[in-house]
């Protein structure tokens, strides 16, 4: 379906709005009043600009406190504002004005008065050659509900006039949207979409400022969008996302997210389907890009890894314990292929996760299908080839197949090296790799990883560091084989040190950590009170609770099972986690964050 | 009275944060549990570093999820988990602990179940020497409210049992809070206080992001701590707010902000009167710190002001226009004496303000009692005493009667400079001062003005710029000739450029603008599209509207009365406006101000 966005979901001049949702392969724009007012565009400069980039404008919005009002007075003063307004969309070439339900206190409960008001102004508007799309405001005066705005414009009974559907204002009043297919198809004359948080707060404050692309928040847009679609709507799938994020934002990136919001839709309803998504089955490895390797190697070897391999062609070196793999990058190109979080190149930085896939030919189609960056191919003579897209954050994302009988794969392009092999602590795999987000770009990346990889996502989580709040939510695969948990510092500023990093998956922590304490790890040391209390609130046997004292293990329970872990000192901004789940725990120890971040402060930035 | 702060309510580690309560002034602390857990400092060594700081341990909290379960074994291990709670606090020298009302799906709502297991857990309490405070949730599953607490508090009829009271848990239910008069004094054991915006949300996402201080939020907190005072409560005003930003902020700031709220609130109630406020009667001087007099000379003399004198002392130069008077200041120390909201030295930058006071020591006296921090006297030989505190971003508030026979006023200290004197073009005072606040620092800053100058604050605004949102809010004296414009951006980053501006005011716009077009002066232009939607929505009288076109006048009305407005161009970050009030009119055009901020992007930033 055609696809557009309201210019005010996008930052910046209304030629950079037009200029980005072009960029991103927008058919169409609906032109925010405000957006046009600022601008010293003229009507007819705007028209010549968004017909230069290709896109139509597809509405006029919005027109407010119209119908209903009982004073003949105000009917004329209301019907000359619109003939302004109808001489505005001439010089712009728009024939769809959206006209929101009044919330003057003036406007009384009348549906026939408001139909012939709707009336009036439609058979206006037609002389014009326009057509009036009515929505119902979430928090109209009077009507609020789009089954209220339907029969009003069937009451109305006006070929120039319609109604608008607008998921946000459906959505966030637990209406049906069942009601959406009694509705003939072309009487939908517009169908905006917004998705939110599901938070509990003043619809109009939660409207203005919290909307987001669909996938992003906890309505059902698709659901929404497909019922309008059953009903005959035909016009396009438009995006009208008010979000002070947005407003800060890149409108190009914002652009190519809403974008894929709504390529994600029309695959997940079937309206148009993408290349299925191959969903990984685990970390090939993790690498980091370091200017020095040397921070990392002891740490490496006091945590049982061995260096295993050298790439034939770049200063990489591949270190291994059972199937967890870590490369470590000194090429100075190494690392985020797009402004990062920051991480900087001070210390060790996440730079690209090898994503175990069953076919990485498709992944990389589903990946592209959805506008991730496709990487060149790393592939010299005598290389593998591997493919990889890039995530919001500029993580590097390849696709592998470690074990391909017959094929090529990215370990051959390691040259053994000579070693003595460590002394495994029983690592076996990569569990988690925690990604630090740019504050704008979370809600993209969450939605990247769960469309493109086909991964589920928890629920967002709050994470008291001592200088401020996180929020944290962690996506996975079915299996628990692939875990990402990207946290985010929710305010301005840099409350505190964003940090990432790598969760060891091992079967027995106690020993893991004995082992670890015996060869003198740096691990981060865990204080005495956090074990005063974890007695109190779960009266562990008093030999585990002196165990897990002496060896500085966190722990943690659901009603799946438990988890103990501990971490190692930060290198730079990194450090490694090494986590034992036994029972099916299905969490990443959120209760003890806070613990860990008080520790890792006063242990390191302080 | 006593006063007390959460170390929730402050950033940093607990050692952090008990230094800055001590630095700011505090009695004691209550200690959040978090904190203590999170902490390398063991109970004792809390108790220690409390004690060296003067600091008494008052609370120890929260005690959660513990009266009205059914299940007898759910009461053991709660009693087993009180007693490590207890066995904590007496390490920590902490005789009160905070219980509050059960969240737990396995509560029932059995008062005399509740009352029965409190009475149980304040008799083992009273053996270790410590009582318990009970408090109701704003969302506790059966207990609520404050008066339903002390039923149950009452029921169990135990020495050491009684009331904590919390303002936003009582006030954000909207309950009515005379209730506080029945309860007797010695069973309130502990009054907690925090205000918070009223906002439309979810009560516990309200409690635990957008707390705020007394006084910089809606509730009558000041009202409520009288009614307990007045019951007989002896115990400490104590300040728990859990705020997104004051996590983030610097704790020994947030921790004199919190003390200067209660001092505040101690005086508006009568409990310990300040020096009364005397509220200035105007703006006897704006003074701007620039690296060069230069680009700003053309401009003053543009708008009609004349160089009148030169400081006898310093490089500051006097600019004059009726009652308006600019100082520009080239010495490089002027400007900020505490870390600023940026504007930095590139430009002119807002670097003081001279307040017409009656009594400028006694002006002095009430910010001094209100934590403001004085400046030393600027006072050179044969120089007038200048008064001056310095205002949360750095601007320095010089206290002056710049008319007062017999005396040595500030003006005195200007040696007069030849001139030919400025065709004038109206001005005649300065209107108000807008002044960008860091993010961090803007409810700080709302007080500030409110408290130390006796100000009146409007309603908080959101004002959109292209590239992000504002938040405004203007403070004004009785009779509208102090007023003073704050805002902020209030997300992260840097969304788009913060503006300082002096607003200067004439009788008659039409004519001012006019004048300055004919001198060339660079004024910022006002997109045509603007008149359109003027014509749209105000029906202007079609010659006035051509007017208002042709001279860039940007025009809006309220209840009382006219405004018509325009702007300078930028010379840095900063510009001036000019308005014209008739009628009354209260606002400040907030209205137009997308449209300045879009101009003011695409002419100067872009």
């Amino acid at each position: 379906m055609r696809k557009s966005i309201a210019t005010v979901s996008l930052s910046g001049s209304l030629s950079e709005k037009l200029t980005a949702a072009a960029g991103a392969g927008f058919d169409g724009v609906e032109i925010f009043e405000n957006d046009l007012i600022a601008s010293p565009l003229n009507p007819e400069e705007v028209r010549r600009r968004a017909a230069d980039l290709g896109l139509t404008i597809d509405l006029y919005q919005p027109f407010r406190d119209f119908e209903a009002d009982p004073s003949d007075d105000v009917l004329d003063r209301n019907l000359r504002r619109a003939e302004r307004k109808f001489a505005v969309m001439e010089r712009l070439g728009a024939d769809l004005l959206l006209v929101c339900s009044s919330v003057s206190p003036a406007a009384i409960d009348d549906d026939a008065l408001a139909a012939e008001h709707l009336h009036a102004l439609a058979e206006r508007a037609r002389r014009h050659g326009i057509r009036i799309a009515y929505e119902a405001l979430a928090w109209g005066r009077h009507v609020s509900t789009y089954d209220h705005a339907w029969r009003i414009v069937e009451l109305a009974d006006h070929p120039a006039l319609g109604t608008c559907l607008d998921s946000f204002h459906i959505l966030s009043r637990d209406s049906d949207p069942k009601g959406i297919e009694e509705i003939p198809g072309e009487k939908i004359f517009f169908l905006q979409l917004a998705d939110a948080p599901r938070i509990a707060m003043d619809v109009l404050q939660w409207s203005r400022h919290y909307r987001c692309f669909p996938g992003q928040g906890g309505f059902d847009v698709a659901g929404l969008a497909s019922l309008a679609v059953h009903a005959g709507y035909a016009g396009p799938l438009s995006l009208e996302v008010f979000n002070d994020v947005f407003r800060q934002a890149d409108a190009s990136r914002t652009a190519v997210d809403a974008m894929r919001s709504l390529r994600a839709l029309e695959d997940s309803t079937g309206l148009a389907p993408l290349p299925a998504p191959v969903v990984p089955a685990g970390v090939a490895f993790a690498e980091l890009a370091v200017a020095d390797t040397e921070p990392l190697h002891g740490m490496l070897a006091a945590l049982g890894f061995s260096r295993t391999g050298r790439h034939s062609a770049k200063p990489v070196e591949l270190w291994e314990q059972g199937e967890a793999r870590v490369l470590l990058n000194t090429a100075p190109s190494a690392g985020h292929s797009v402004p990062s979080s920051g991480a900087g190149r001070e210390g060790p930085a996440l730079a690209a996760i090898g994503l175990e896939t069953a076919d990485p030919t498709a992944s990389v189609r589903r990946a592209e299908a959805l506008l991730a960056p496709v990487l060149p191919r790393r592939r010299t003579a005598g290389e593998a080839p591997l493919d990889a897209v890039a995530a919001p954050d500029g993580t590097e994302l390849f696709f592998c197949r470690t074990r391909w009988p017959g094929h090529a794969t990215w370990t051959d392009d390691f040259e053994p090296v000579p070693h003595e092999p460590a002394e495994p602590v029983g690592i076996s795999r990569i569990d988690h790799i925690a990604l630090t987000q740019p504050w704008h770009h979370f809600d993209e990346a969450s939605l990247f990883y769960r469309s493109v990889l086909g991964l589920h996502a928890d629920e967002s989580l709050d994470i008291a560091d001592p200088y401020g709040l996180f929020r944290s939510r962690a996506m996975a695969n079915a299996d628990g084989s692939l875990r990402i948990a990207l946290s985010v510092a929710p305010g301005p500023g840099d409350p505190g040190v964003p940090l990432q990093h790598i969760a060891l998956a091992t079967d027995d922590a106690v020993a893991a950590a004995r082992r670890l304490r015996e060869r003198g790890a740096a691990l981060l040391p865990v204080p005495a009170n956090y074990y005063d209390d974890l007695d109190a609130r779960h009266e562990p046997a008093p030999a585990e609770l002196a165990t897990l004292r002496e060896l500085g293990i966190l722990y943690d329970r659901d009603e799946y099972g438990e988890f103990r872990h501990f971490y190692t000192a930060t290198v730079g901004r990194f450090f490694f986690e090494i986590v034992q789940r036994t029972g099916g725990y299905r969490g990443y120890g959120a209760h003890n964050a806070t613990v860990r971040l008080a520790a890792q402060h006063s242990n390191v930035t302080r």
